[in-house]
């Protein structure tokens, strides 16, 4: 059994992870730390976890001795603490932005000095299809975030490939509202957002540079990247459709998608011509993938969608334990 | 006063016709024809009509002798009808598909031969921001389609200004359901579209031909046009996403934008950097538009919003109708 | 012309006043005062508001001298303000909860005592169809709160002509989360009200003694009312479902209604059998009644439908202040 | 193990039981059958069902063996099929209205003689709370109603107590749209049920009749039952106001819930004071019952919340299998 405890978790992110941890054959959950809620039953801030006999607590409490650590916290907080977590043996999974990007990066996107660049180093990006073997050995993930893993996931196998010209990618990406965190935020009312849809921080979105690194390593040159993130008005999900030149037809496009994911667990490529729905992944941590090449020109259109909550988040966080602790990966995480 | 018949009238862009036609200062509805709702109230079918008066009657009456007729039938039925009443001396504003494409295109995209392929070229494409005057002449005025709309409104001022690459355009749109119809189709029940999002038709839409035609009219040649549609659970509203190369930058862009519509009653150009959202145009005749160009690429991204029983269809038909008989184009869309 | 100045106005409730005070034929908005948007466009705040060029300013100006006062405040500001601007000739309505009930009321159901008891008994509570002839007259008035708009003119005619048991009358209403108002709070995420549905506050809700201070008036006796709120997973619109026992046929109780809302030119009586939708009223100023009674037993069910933002708060408004100033009642309230 | 044929399974029922039946851990599906989807594979017509490898066959095969048939057919079709089956020694699980009625109510609420009245008398009724017993030796099982189940659990132990006056009960029930089945119907699509909230079949639902057959025989005497349904723009949930005269107060109304339901698995009684949500029970067989006494008169408020697909339908219908078979209750229904 793996002992864990969660720091942050009364966010919707916080509550899915809560939500599949005390599901899962082979966890114990030894703490949920949240300040603001710490006292209160976790099933009454989250109804839907009314089942679930956990308590908020007040602060971390070193002597329960957890083999792993989760940050469920706002951007900002993981890089203040971590050191010294790891540094008492804890292993770390950081669900939030600090341990994504590189110094720079994160200075520029998020305004503000790291408060611990060595850490940057250490981390491993957490998306298993690119870098199941480190996370393994990791001591500190970074989960990545939810638009990059549907982004990413959908575009990789065309660069390992060499089939798409990596100067113009355009990635037109919706996501669902919990996306946006559970903040007490006007713009993020029922009142505002229900029979409502727009495109926001089309000019600089934080995801932007971190799908970027990921993009470039996988190309060992700079891509051109457009990223256009939207709000839909529905509760969970995201669906990208992605954009790229080819000269490759679409069964060739298809045999390099179903080749690179093969063996993925948690990657379905969906038959040619598919049209891959949110609904199909909410609650999963599933990415479904499509491509797409109409006749008429030589762009590709793929589809991916997963759960933001899920394999955007929660449910990635779950394979990367898996994968740190020696289990099958995918524990927890089928039901 | 403007004598006008209705043929059709069920469907959800049928509705928003009467509804429109009823609150038009200089319009006397004579007729509104429907055999599956014969000897109805309107606001029996519609509760949001309960005001009006009108019934629906079995079939078309010539002896009214309506100065105009609207066609909100589904796709086939209105070529077959439309010749004897333009004979009789009517005007025809037909807002299904059957006088958008050319011969060809209509054979090959609707699967069937058209009726009468002389009046294909006497038609007129109903965009007034493109053929303000030709419409004002018209006997018989396609009304364009809801997603062509919001295309080729959105891209309209750079293919004229060649500020941007036009052999890789990209449309990335999402409409509500109501786009769809007013059908008893599985696909459109609430069950199925609240809470999911996806793709659908991206390997081949009808409205593909349409904005095709008209963007190779405007650029003057063949562009490279890619189009995904995709069904947003919302009622109203149709949100375009479009993407090409430039090298302009933004505040060029933004100019060629102001300039092009500076005139035009219902486009809204907003500031830089703005995010039209789809419900500020709900129920409204208006379009709004923006232009974002982020700094780190050289592609433009344009954000083109309408109300798809508005522009998109029955608000168009109406400003197309003012045109027709030389009233103000405005009237009955501003309230 | 009627001059008008809004106190408040960035709630749903201010927003809704301004579009219909925009619009109104005999209005002219002198200022919209908010401390925490001033400066800002009220188009920036409300993007559906986008053609209005108004703009917040930071505090009330007597200079400008309207000749009406809207407070579209919290509960609590206008009892704290309206005895000035009523000594310098000014009239006012208050779309809060400060002049709705008794003194005694007022001080157990929000909490704190009242500032000005003395304009309590001065308020005329702004009911048109109970209370028409008193509004005309007023210098305050209180407007109605939305779910005892709908719940008072269900039942109203009903307890004047003898024809229910006063002693259980129920009213199980469900409102759209605009009701409860533009606020920052968790329970009114989209991602906590979509795709849900629950009763609220059911042992206590502030609506409560102001439906039975009007109902009992009404019935010139106390009434035993029971009172159930539901949060709908909709923007606007309130439901509410009435029962009280009869031993009054179904013609009798309909030729009862019909009756008593002849003239009412926004109470709408449907014809025996019908069921009134939330939609039907969206954005309007009508109520919808209508009523059934199943013929297993001797309970009356009342279906009553409003636009909670409609007649059930600045449609109301609007309707008071036309008969303030003598105006035809339903001016800039139908299109 | 016990091996399952379902006949039907196209509907949202069908697609939870499947869904359901496939996770469950005693069960082997032998069968489903759908003439009007028979070759496709199940995952085809449920996106969400997609790692389902089971296909639609075109009829029943009862060389098969099966030790238990399920019908998720529409109403009408299991009482002409029924019998055969039964004789050749299968047990039977309806999900629709067939087995619910008496002779006479069936033919006069569904307007049609009953093909098989002997079956009537044999039938049980498929509620635990009520039947346990009973159900653990049927052969035939008649699934209950989804507003039935969340009214008779809702009210029972106060009637079973004599604790409420059984001549005045009402039920004011809401209800997602899937309850009204998976139907190609105008009424129930997006663009008429988003945003939206009726009443529907007020004077007469055929789920009256179900449940105070019920009511009468736990209260020994004819009940005196208003029942109201309402349309929710939601996918699943239902929940029930029910209202009841008592002179009990709170406490005491609370530990006769309380005490009722305290060996129940499925029902949970929530604290005083408590508001069920829909939301808390999507996906789940629970039932969530919470009651309120206001101080202000005598009438007591309970609110009773299932999933309409879980509870009030295919999550019972698996309770149901799982007693007759003698298997855990909550078998493949706790993840």
């Amino acid at each position: 059994m793996i002992s864990v405890s969660v720091i942050g978790g009364t966010g919707y992110t916080g509550c899915e992870l809560v939500r599949l941890l005390t599901h899962h054959p082979q966890v114990v959950v030894k703490q949920i730390v949240s300040r603001t809620e710490a006292g209160k039953a976790v099933g009454e801030v989250f109804p839907e976890l009314i089942k679930t006999e956990l308590y908020y607590t007040e602060s971390f409490d070193s002597s329960l001795k957890p083999d792993l650590v989760f940050f469920a916290t706002p951007n900002g907080v993981a890089m203040k603490q971590a050191e010294a977590l790891l540094d008492s043996g804890l292993r770390i999974i950081d669900l939030a932005a600090d341990f994504r990007l590189s110094t720079d990066d994160w200075h520029q996107w998020y305004g503000e000095t790291h408060a611990c660049p060595k850490l940057l180093k250490q981390a491993v990006y957490g998306l298993p299809e690119l870098y199941r073997a480190q996370i393994a050995d990791a001591k500190l993930v970074a989960n990545p975030g939810c638009y990059p893993t549907s982004v990413i996931l959908g575009l990789k196998p065309f660069i390992e490939s060499n089939m798409g010209d990596v100067s113009c990618l355009i990635a037109d990406s919706k996501s669902g509202v919990t996306g946006a965190g559970r903040r007490a935020n006007v713009g993020l009312l029922f009142g505002e957002c229900s029979e409502n849809f727009k495109a926001y921080k089309v000019s600089a979105h934080r995801h932007w540079p971190e799908i970027k690194t990921q993009l470039d390593k996988l190309a060992g040159c700079e891509v051109g990247l457009t990223f256009t993130p939207h709000l839909l008005p529905i509760t969970r999900g995201i669906h990208s459709t992605l954009y790229f030149k080819t000269t490759a037809g679409q069964n060739k496009l298809q045999d390099c998608l179903e080749h690179a994911y093969a063996q993925e667990p948690f990657v379905k490529v969906l038959p040619l011509g598919s049209h891959p729905q949110t609904r199909q992944v909410a609650g999963t941590n599933d990415c479904l993938i499509a491509v797409h090449k109409p006749q008429h020109n030589d762009t590709a259109i793929v589809l991916s969608v997963i759960d933001n909550l899920g394999k955007g988040a929660a449910g990635q966080a779950i394979q990367n334990m898996n994968l740190m602790f020696g289990l099958d990966e995918t524990l927890g995480l089928v039901d």
